[in-house]
């Protein structure tokens, strides 16, 4: 698993209000997110906002409310990757909440949870390369350097 | 308050047990680690485990087991820039859960959760400069472009 974070979805109530929020602190969303996601550009990451409902959707199962309502990514480069990175956190311990499957936007994705409960979500996002750094953007990297 | 993750702290209740679990997927601790502190460097961001109480301790109240017991960060380069980010925050509506003030480590830290719960820290750490593009490292960019 490639010492990475790119991807912090916070799982939100109201997706408007919560965008405001981060809007009237100055955070640009970026070009392109589609309805029900809002995301901000991090330096080689993105956070997104989600609805609540909605990540509980996609991990199949209840999250607490407030902080514990979110999720770290890291994405691999290729949908098989996604299999060897779950099989290498099975065997350090970890707790798959749900085992790699196809998604709705095109990805492959899986989660699991760390000793502690942390949620991470690893992904395949055919839509958004990684750099050459392996770092994320929303709109991807499509094998180009950014300036 | 500038788009942006430096720090991902994860609260852990035992830190040598979270450390070997994120090591046995080939993650790298970052040089000069404190004791009571695991940072593992990302890309222009680092994760660190934490133990949860001392956590507790730093934000000054309970958090919730498993996903909930983390914070993301956001530096800043000027001790005054925290009272500016928190007053903004204050403004936007967000819960201040730790006013600003002096930390053990040198810094001048305080906390704030948006809308949802989730709970940000903003620091100005002398230790560890951010970097040109305000990316961050555990050991700090020290004024240097890192290559």
């Amino acid at each position: 698993m490639r010492q990475r974070v790119h991807l912090i979805t916070l799982g939100v109530a109201d997706l408007d209000s919560s965008a405001a929020f981060y809007e009237a602190l100055d955070w640009r969303r970026a070009d392109g997110c589609p309805p029900g996601l809002v995301a901000f550009d991090l330096y080689g990451a993105t956070l997104g906002l989600y609805p609540k409902a909605d990540l509980e959707r996609d991990i199949g199962r209840a999250l607490p409310a407030g902080s514990g309502a979110l999720t770290l990514a890291c994405n691999v480069r290729d949908r098989h990757e996604v299999t060897d990175v779950i099989e290498a956190a099975r065997v350090a311990g970890a707790d798959i909440l749900c085992e790699p499957r196809d998604v709705f936007w095109g990805g492959h994705v899986a989660y699991f949870a760390d000793p502690d409960g942390h949620i991470w979500e690893v992904a395949y996002n055919p839509a958004a390369p990684l750099g050459p750094e392996d770092q994320f953007c929303w709109s991807g990297f499509g094998g180009e350097v950014p300036q």
